[in-house]
């Protein structure tokens, strides 16, 4: 009989994570001082992040070791399998080879958990208390809130308020794992108060909610921020994810031809993608690398790469990013993760450089393919997971057109089990695709003129 | 580094599944016809069930081979991780080891996709169009979703009312994978009708809504009816779990005194512990089984043995079954799959000649220990699965009062991920235990009276 996962033993877990700004050949710009507009010194950050995610941000060393205690704890769940969709690929009829990454088979039920894991440990190694965190769809605060309960540190978790409203289970997750959650906007911070005061029915932002994370950090005691995205250690920890799966192809006997990831700020795409990226920058060989973004929050196909701010307020570091300007308030589309403005430094240089090709994925067709996975592999997954599986049957279908046999990988991030008021929306005939005008686009950009001369 | 979880590969999915009824000292008592009350004859349910599921119903043949097309799909998440608790041990300080057989990577979250894959299959197989069936947490109406998306049959599904309202997650997972999903008791059928008569607002049991489910199969063209838990080829199917954990605690180099599994009709207790049953039944190898029941739906603890109806209304053949009376309607605990007035006949005989052990668990203990479990392993567990939870770490405090090393397997039959709005109430300290007096249960014993002379 066929084999359906590829499986690898606890002692194949990576020992070191991949850090691909060893292998670019332009590398990516400096974050800057907001205030100052000139490169950010360690030291500036130290107010906010742990030193050693610190110098992870910086490093450009190729290869990182992973501790040991975090090794560890991999173990509850990883490595993951690589499954072939072998269902899916019967269905579309299609001569490809799909094979999927299954990410959602953690504790958490999505990928966020490989870097929360290694940022409570550091923060703990250096007799940090407590930490915060911003959470969209919640994957990020549920990975955090269970990383924290296994190093017994504190976490306040500033929820988006869409997010915390029509995902109420992730808020229970988290407080089952022993975190304290707000809704943000909140009144609990400055940063909060006044976009309140502004708009209080503002449904919120993952950029919202970092500067008000970001906020309460900084004027508590040992106290740090944490971040799920877009920033390079985290991208380093999410290599985990394409390391096994480089090991778990090459037992499969095949080589991925597309290697895809749904795009919010860079995590799980990273993660997936990086590690095969290393064969074409470091041997030439040919690989496409595609990041599936949806199209009511397309900073990849129609934001421009400019310095910006990583949150709404403006407490970040700027930093070098594709984007639609720190002001855009995305509409509430189901995918959460999604909803954010900028592409992290490393993927947006990347995509600068040629090598990161785009799809933006209409909302319908996003659960269109999430449906059709579920019904054919069994697991229903997460509607920011269903843009890659989007983009896959996109790229099967042309397999097909074209009568080619191409070997295709995505990323399963995380299930939709936490999501099912979107699928009952989706199948009740509710849903929509949200149409976002070049005006609106400009109108967003506007705040990018002159932040940096 | 020390072993987290023993995996085994593709190749070592068993090929047979174990029929204890080989191996008891006492065979079960035979079902009984509703209205003759003679001995059943297998024409008798062909009305109603396949007939592969029927032969295998009354089969005493030891191994059962498992189809190929079945062992295929079992691929999709079998075997699952045999996990040692060293966290859950850590923290209870106890010298016992306690290991867990994870269910709840499932694509559906829990066991009952064991049993939906073959029932779907061999209904196919005779050329079946449609089936119906009952659920109450929803588990197994989620898991025979899946198993008819993939054998391309309809499903209509009855839901218990208080699960239907209270969960909705579960009914939407239904209809992404194809199913039609009806809060029972409904006005569809005569069974629910009567009942809606009687009592308007009635909560629904899992015996109302399989009066339904069966009135439908039977009045349905080419339709038969599947039940996912108490009848003896269920758990044949369900062996899978304890024959998987069988190699797997001998690659581990330990044999589980204790095997603990929580308790509605005998579906997962009976998966996990029958394999090891087997050695104490052929070989007399010592060896504790433990099934933890609800304290609000005590049929193994107060329970008659007797002849009694699966369902409510007296559909289902008369089933030899620990029982509170076909009458019996349980309070709403969150457990809603423990929710089921008799125990299947297979572990009931074995009660009745002493090989079981029963613990009854109180609804505040059984999620305690599930957030104590949340806490250290990770995963949050099913309300169900807290009950077999609790048990270990009774066991797992005796061995450390006892000052012994004691070996602790237990079933974690499903995750809770569903469920989160049991955790919000058991959170925030709105949770009660559910007291049920002598005199309820003698009630609910009357219907018995004079059911078979």
């Amino acid at each position: 009989m066929a084999t359906k996962k590829i499986l690898l033993s606890e002692n194949d877990i990576p020992t070191s994570w991949y850090n691909i700004v060893a292998d670019m050949v332009n590398k990516p710009l400096p974050p800057l001082h907001p205030g100052t507009k000139q490169p950010l010194k360690p030291q500036d950050l130290e107010p906010i992040f742990a030193k050693e995610l610190i110098n992870q941000e910086l490093s450009q060393e190729r290869w990182i070791e992973i501790p040991d205690e975090v090794r560890e704890l991999y173990k509850i769940w990883r490595p993951t399998p690589l499954v072939r969709a072998s269902s899916l690929e019967k269905a579309l009829d299609t001569p490809a080879h799909i094979y999927f990454k299954n990410e959602g088979l953690s504790p958490v039920g999505s990928h966020k958990l490989n870097s929360a894991l290694p940022q409570a440990y550091y923060n703990k190694k250096q007799g940090i208390k407590s930490l915060t965190t911003e959470t969209g769809a919640g994957q990020w605060g549920t990975a955090l809130a269970f990383a924290c309960s296994v190093f017994g540190l504190n976490l306040d978790v500033f929820m988006v308020k869409v997010s915390y409203n029509q995902k109420p289970y992730r808020r229970i997750m988290m407080q089952t794992w022993g975190a304290g959650v707000v809704s943000s906007p909140s009144d609990t911070t400055e940063a909060g108060r006044k976009i309140l005061a502004r708009d209080p029915e503002n449904s919120g932002s993952l950029g919202i909610a970092i500067s008000e994370a970001i906020e309460k950090a900084i004027k508590s005691d040992n106290t740090r921020y944490t971040l799920g995205s877009v920033l390079n250690h985290v991208i380093l920890h999410q290599t985990i994810i394409g390391l096994e799966a480089e090991k778990q192809m090459e037992m499969a006997g095949e080589y991925p031809e597309i290697v895809i990831g749904c795009f919010g700020g860079g995590s799980n795409f990273s993660g997936i993608s990086f590690p095969f990226l290393r064969h074409r920058l470091t041997s030439g060989k040919a690989i496409r690398i595609i990041a599936s973004e949806p199209r009511s929050c397309p900073k990849l196909t129609r934001g421009r790469f400019e310095y910006d701010f990583g949150d709404t307020v403006g407490l970040t570091p700027l930093l070098p990013m594709y984007t639609l300007g720190h002001d855009f308030q995305p509409a509430d589309i189901h995918a959460g993760g999604l909803r954010y403005h900028g592409a992290g430094p490393l993927v947006s240089q990347l995509r600068k450089d040629g090598y990161v090709e785009v799809q933006d994925i209409p909302q319908l067709e996003s659960f269109e393919a999430g449906e059709l996975f579920a019904r054919t592999e069994g697991t229903i997954p997460a509607p920011e997971s269903t843009h890659a599986i989007a983009s896959a049957i996109r790229e099967a279908k042309k397999a097909k057109e074209e009568g080619k046999s191409k070997v295709i990988l995505f990323n399963l991030s995380g299930h939709g089990l936490i999501d099912m008021s979107a699928y009952d929306r989706f199948l009740s005939g509710k849903m929509t695709n949200y149409q976002l005008s070049d005006e609106e686009i400009a109108r967003s950009l506007n705040c990018l003129e002159k932040l940096v001369p």
